[in-house]
């Protein structure tokens, strides 16, 4: 069979897209003349304001990486003997390459969560580690809100989750790399999440940009602002800090300037969603469920995944079961997703008519 | 007397300068369609190319931020017991918040250099630390060019500084956040840059962009490309790892086209040259030496100083000796030095008249 | 029914034991005048000879405690992004309050081993992670012998293990606590130590002293000495470098001398078969299989453990399933494990009565 | 001219003495029967009585190493951002291989101190860094007591450190290595410990014991025992948790037995006093002021240096300068300080003679 053309646009992931147009704008529009470094600009302080609006009576610091801004929150939570819980397959336990243990000198204690989601009950039982000197302290749970697997916590699970910790004497990070993913799947509203931070009790928060439409820039937003008691001086020592804030900070005030962050997120959920429904049923396209936000994680058969690789780049996820990730963005277009199930179709066809 | 204007550009740092245009432009034209992250792309692989037309056959990894640079860089040369060898006012030693003890959990070793040169028989003296067990052992020599008081190393007083290091096991790293404007300064063209690091035997340098009209970017240079043998992981862990890397390159390459780099250091130097000047043989204001680079250090008569920074922001820099600095930037106009200037003599005639 | 006295001697841990008297005669006698201090004196000297009659052309150093052997031999492992790969019960995972990530910044990668034993395809398996920049990049397999459970490596089981570690470009640290146990356990001769280290491929070994009747002491034997190249360095900056060292070298020449390590420790693993035997077949009381080393681990009916505990202390093992952890040690005898198996006779007695 | 026999015990070090007979008494006493580990034993429990019988209402951690005991005290005191202020020429900062970097992640800001001595105007000095992001927060102040140069801080002079450290939000360590040689020459009794340490306002205090008689053992003193909050999790981390720990602890509770620790150290002292008389008014050899405690530090003419150390061995100091070190300890007698005074007698005659 003849393959159409690959994509405009990659499905290896949403890094892969650009930045949204109204960003690269704000950049040039913050360009003129001087503005004093490191966040002493009148585009931080606006942002700082923007991220109240948003999530109220909370304190902002910009980062440049994904990396960066959860050290930085999870640095902000540490004394010397604690350790971070987090699930196995959390991004700063898998890939961050060992990060909060050389920079932080803490232990991640990583737990099972088959769906990227952890439970309460893993969190009490942990609680026999306290007052044992041998043992290192959990004192941060860390969840990541979209999951790495494409789930979602609900505002109920991450209050459950926030209660036990509390409860416990620990406090709650969340990584938020791609929170708006998650708000416009449950909701699509401002009021969504804050259900699911804020008032859900997580005490800071890593809001995402890079990956809904910045070209790189990160917040850690402490929603309990005591928290950033000394985060400004930690921001600097774990590299973090920006000279010229202010082109971070435009980015961001375009981001959160009439729900663009919603808007963006919401479309690259629906890109997955039509893509999912465009290649299900297929022969050796081996789907679970339907996509919560902007990434499918199917099985396929052997003799499709290199064919289709060599047409358009995509990750392994487990090799061991020939799962891979196709992810959307915020560029993807309906004619992309058309695109792209074409080309599974061709890889299908050729793989059922044994010609590859 | 009546004040002028303030500067329509501030002297209190390179780091207050927006972007040049050109990179702005490079962004933009960065900005279509989908590209790899993580640096497999286009944009990185003709910087690292654009590197090696620079500095001959060199690794070159992009960074994020100016401290995360140094951190990567040195990451990249010392083992567990190793220690950093340093002047006393280094940027490593004096504005990184212990980033390099923190991230590195290595020790700076900081020797007094009034004039912020190191010199050969400081790093004999040391010699007599290697192999006993009780002392971290000096292994890398950094020295900062431009240093952080405005002076330049000469091509051979950096290769005297390499030989002595090579001959005692130590290397050499060279923090260039204004190595643009010691090139400027020593030479102007690209034989001068390569005199000073790769030709002196510089094993690994941080070439400054952000200073130098960047909107935000540093490149590690590894002149001996063996060093960079773990660079890729350790620039993750210090969360330096850029994910939109392309637009980090386009601002690069625009910045190393037709030497740009040269052009705005140059001019930024110039500028300097130009204020110190305008403002020298006034009543009250101590200037040393010229300036050899882009920054002024003079000292003022205490009653100068309240009303200027007042007038037009800038640092103190010694208070003990009412010692501030002036900084120009690529884009300072000489309009602006002309406004400082007349803002100087300003001052300078109030505080005479006794008006102030 | 009648409790009898409650046993003269600790069954909580090895380390309730105190030193072998000849131990404390080797501390006495080396008690005279004035040596060097830091290891350069004869007793230090003549160890290091010991552990060359004893495993070869290697190189030992003296360490005060096993967290702090452990941490020395690991960072001499170690480079900037490297992980450790574990089992999930290794005592540095679990009982070391995180030293390995404070102290060397290293990631531990945990794997589940329900007998305490790694398997050579659980390294394959983290093969994909070589490579990628975003992985900690697992460099040192750290094995237990005997392990935390009590089981013990076969020389053939440490040999694959070490085969897929150096065939993958990683080393293997041996946390030997216990090894002598094992020793006994496995052979009871020098030529059997030998078959499970450095015959096997163990790049370097923590042997320990503590636990096998030192006063404290432990030792790091690097089965390839070039891997000892900064030990020295490292050593004191880990806090492990002893001033007055020859009091630690003394007690291990003690050990070291006409194979007491073996006796002792074949001792210990005697006690506790006896007491296996003492104990199995009564209700309420779960034996696994017999042990091989020094260490009992039974599930124990809810209403024994407290009175059993109250009479004489022991440790909860995994509360959940009601398992307790029972040792003998090097100056367990006969009397004690007939008392210690008295007293619980005595709570199964009460426990089937219903009196308790 | 002949040389006399080489005296029997070495003034290279305090280190290189034994231990006093009492307190090897006192281990082999202790080794009666088990005991739990790790501090959950008699002695440990009378050991921290005899702490709070000497200073007060403290909290006491006995450790293995006085490297180790300064870290865990350091390390109770130390956020993540914050930096140790300390003399250019403390054991912390020279002797201890990068520990407090390392382990830490602290920056040390050392300071000139000719005679071993901070003063408090050098504290205020480092205010201006106090609320700068750019800058390693200074948060422990750390004097040395005897210092590294043999002299000794007054009450007075340790109380105004104090003063100043507090009012600027800052805590005060003091590493009492050698702290009874201190107490013996203020005054020599327990009083005139308490003036220098709690009655002065010093926070946390290491309390030496391996220097003056032990086998080894140190003690972290919390003279504000809220400071220890996290000490017992900490210690362990930092590998000073010795899991036989009666055995530390009964050599701490034989020193403070009777005031043992100030008969030891004062002969030390006095033996000290007896050498410098001995030894002075001696062609080439440039002694300075009297030995507050029990060492000297002559300068000795070229000639000298290295016939009298291969007689006896000693470190030396200043290579520079031709300043050596001697030492006195516990276990120096009078028969041991004339024999050293004759060589040194027959060293410069040799000298003078031109024999040498």
């Amino acid at each position: 069979m003849d393959w159409p053309p690959s994509p405009d646009r990659s499905f290896a992931s949403d890094n892969a897209a650009g930045a949204h147009p109204a960003v690269l704008e704000a950049v040039a529009a913050a360009n003129v003349g001087s503005a004093l470094a490191y966040g002493a600009d009148r585009w931080t302080s606006e942002c700082e304001d923007a991220f109240r609006d948003l999530l109220g009576d909370v304190t902002t610091l910009l980062t440049v990486t994904g990396t960066g801004a959860n050290i930085l929150a999870l640095g902000s939570l540490l004394g010397p003997v604690d350790a971070v819980v987090c699930s196995a397959n959390a991004h700063i336990n898998v890939d961050e390459t060992g990060a909060p243990e050389r920079i932080l000198g803490t232990k991640l204690i990583d737990l099972p969560a088959p769906d990227g989601k952890l439970r309460p009950e893993q969190i009490d039982e942990l609680a026999h580690y306290l007052g044992v000197p041998h043992h290192a302290q959990p004192a941060v749970v860390s969840i990541t809100q979209s999951t790495e697997l494409g789930t979602v916590y609900t505002a109920d699970e991450v209050a459950d989750l926030c209660d036990t910790a509390h409860r416990l004497g620990m406090t709650v990070h969340m990584d938020g790399a791609r929170i708006a993913n998650a708000a416009a799947a449950l909701g699509g509203d401002v009021a969504t999440l804050r259900s699911f931070t804020i008032d859900a009790g997580v005490d800071v928060l890593c809001f995402g940009g890079t990956k809904n439409g910045l070209l790189g820039g990160e917040a850690v937003v402490y929603l309990r602002p005591e928290l950033a008691r000394r985060a400004m001086y930690l921001r600097k020592q774990v590299n973090q800090l920006a000279s010229k804030m202010r082109f971070v900070a435009a980015q961001f005030l375009a981001l959160l300037t009439d729900d663009l962050w919603l808007q963006l997120a919401g479309h690259a959920n629906a890109m997955a969603t039509d893509l999912y429904a465009a290649t299900s049923g297929l022969d050796g396209v081996d789907h679970g469920a339907p996509p919560q936000v902007n990434s499918l994680f199917p099985a396929l058969d052997a003799a499709l995944i290199e064919p289709l690789r060599d047409w358009t780049f995509f990750y392994d996820w487990e090799p061991a079961r020939r799962q891979v990730r196709w992810m959307t963005a915020w560029d993807t277009t309906p004619h992309d997703v058309g695109q792209f199930a074409a080309g599974v179709r061709a890889a299908v066809s050729d793989g059922t008519s044994g010609e590859n």
